[in-house]
């Protein structure tokens, strides 16, 4: 069995085109223990979207997993595999209040009442997230608790704060709390420029949005101006280096403090060390990293992407499956880079997946 | 006023002998506008206890704050000081159910009936904390916390444990939940080594208890053999790099992970930064930063530590102030590492007070 199991790892390596691991197999048997729903394995495993896709195949050439149309199985000799490899069901014991995010979007009445419910009934007629800029936004609730953590954070009150691509909306909910002394959104997207632009007009709130390509440098004044970034960029190792030193350049300096979700969906632990030594690098120090802080709401092109090709059923995800872990970053002095940069690779890597199309079709 | 604030911040760095910034200074008067507790003003601005210490003893000095034997009050001239700073209340929003941490221990139920209340009765008889060790342990809720967190992210069933020192008595917590396969202590404290022996041959749990001071190399047999290691260093860096290396050193290897707790209140974020680099220069990612998900008892030995002589206020501590934050840390690679240290530096660094006497004394 032994010499069974490094076959699998291997030819899942190299189908996948990155590292495998014996723990990553093992915690794909486990969210199989667990449930028959592929996007619940998927996002129960944390192992990055390809590795289990491909380990899956394996394990079916294999006859250790029956898949039909809609679930994936465990055979008998699965499960026997499984006992082998010390795998056991995943116990979920995070907070039912919170989900596991440790803050409760309730006390944001506490500042302004009703904020939930204005913000849900004012992102209702928001552009559809679009294949071309990879776009698939939060759930409201993760909107707000992003808001609720960087206030209790102190990086809100009276503070002036970027906000580096926004389909998530995040400028608007922090507008509504109206602690903020001011919130500038840059995006690519003219549709969220304008959805944004007359919501603050509408509403009175203090908001300024501008159209940008992020790959292009900020312009002057807006460096070394702000106390807070948020951003919540393609899950590349090129754009999350890239929107992050972007924010990072946009702060005045020392303890101003950023935000960014990052997945374990598309980004395996040697992408997420990677990102951790160029923030080092870069002069910052990681804060926080709360995992599964962020849910996405399932997007309207998914069954146009690579991915859901290279899903082993043929089923759409009914439930959210795709959340990434929140991190905070503090700043340990003033950075000086404002580089531009290729639109190439933004998009694509090896685990990054979501839509490859995008940049074939638009970008 | 701006030449004021620049004096109050050299002058407290020179002191403190550690790098003071203007965000370090806002923190302190945003806590000061919350509280009039000096220990929840420590505790509420996440600011190096040293730094605190000689940030109000310039205020006091400058009137921004009047010092009572138990109190701390901003005078009116602090009032503006910290409006001219654009400090404001700290709100915490933290979840209730959870305080924050994000796993509910009740749930631990599910898996061993009764645990909390068996835990809690199993520890009444502790060994008191040492000051020469540098004793001060968690409550009974973070210990079982940390067990739970452990078992949500799938190091705990069918694995092997490592605790590195265990004043914490998270052993004891782990073995109950008669999910781990083996759980292995190493202390410096025979006082801690027969104490959870006892336990372990009264209550039938698989723990073995050794007594083993960490400056020294771990027994061959220890090496590459533990799916999991837990532990709490002191708070220098040179302690928490020790503890970590002989952690890391007794792992499998990639997929095995690490917990352990760091703070805010002996260690600057310029701290944090360099025993970030250090793990990841020896193969580790971090997975998780949890933000005060581990409360410390306050201590007994308290009132005779040079903390307690730094103080502005001479009225011990009463509720919960001392905190750290919850790293998980997983091997991207097996590590070679079993070198002897010196002891010198485990109990010593300009932010670490919390026992210097203990080297003085005993160690």
């Amino acid at each position: 069995m032994r010499s069974e199991i490094e076959e699998i790892i291997k030819r899942a390596e190299s189908a996948a085109k990155i590292k495998v691991c014996e723990r990553d197999l093992e915690r794909i048997l486990s969210a199989c223990l667990t449930t028959q729903n592929f996007w619940r394995i998927v996002d129960l495993s944390d192992v990055s979207f390809v590795v289990v896709a491909h380990v899956l195949k394996q394990l079916k050439a294999r006859d250790y997993i029956n898949v039909t149309e809609n679930k994936i199985a465990l055979t008998s000799a699965g499960n026997r595999l499984a006992k082998t490899l010390g795998c056991s069901r995943i116990r979920e014991l995070s907070c039912e209040r919170c989900a596991g995010k440790g803050i409760d979007i309730e006390k944001l009445n506490e500042i302004s009442r009703g904020i939930a419910e204005k913000f849900r009934e004012l992102q209702k007629n928001r552009p559809e997230p679009k294949m071309e800029y990879d776009q698939g936004h939060l759930t409201c609730e993760s909107t707000l608790a992003r808001v609720a953590l960087a206030i209790a954070r102190g990086d809100v009150e009276r503070k002036k704060i970027l906000v580096l691509g926004d389909d998530d909306l995040v400028s608007v909910a922090l507008a509504l709390t109206a602690l903020p002394k001011e919130v500038v959104v840059l995006d690519l997207d003219g549709r969220l420029i304008e959805f944004i632009s007359s919501i603050a007009k509408r509403e009175n709130l203090r908001i300024t949005a501008l159209k940008l390509d992020l790959t292009q440098p900020l312009a002057e004044n807006m460096l070394h101006s702000f106390d807070t970034f948020i951003t919540d960029p393609p899950d590349t190792l090129y754009a999350l280096k890239l929107f992050l030193l972007r924010g990072m350049s946009a702060l005045k300096g020392e303890g101003c403090g950023g935000y960014f979700g990052v997945t374990r969906r598309e980004s395996s632990l040697r992408k997420w060390a990677e990102l951790q030594k160029i923030l080092l690098r870069y002069g910052a120090v990681i804060t926080d990293i709360i995992h599964n802080f962020s849910e996405y709401s399932n997007w309207g092109y998914m069954d146009k992407t690579e991915m859901f090709e290279l899903a082993p059923v043929k089923e759409l995800p009914k439930d959210i499956w795709y959340r990434s872990c929140l991190f905070r970053i503090e700043l340990l002095e003033k950075i000086e880079w404002n580089a531009p940069a290729e639109r190439e690779g933004v998009y694509t890597d090896e685990e990054y997946i979501g839509s490859t199309s995008a940049v074939k079709g638009g970008g």
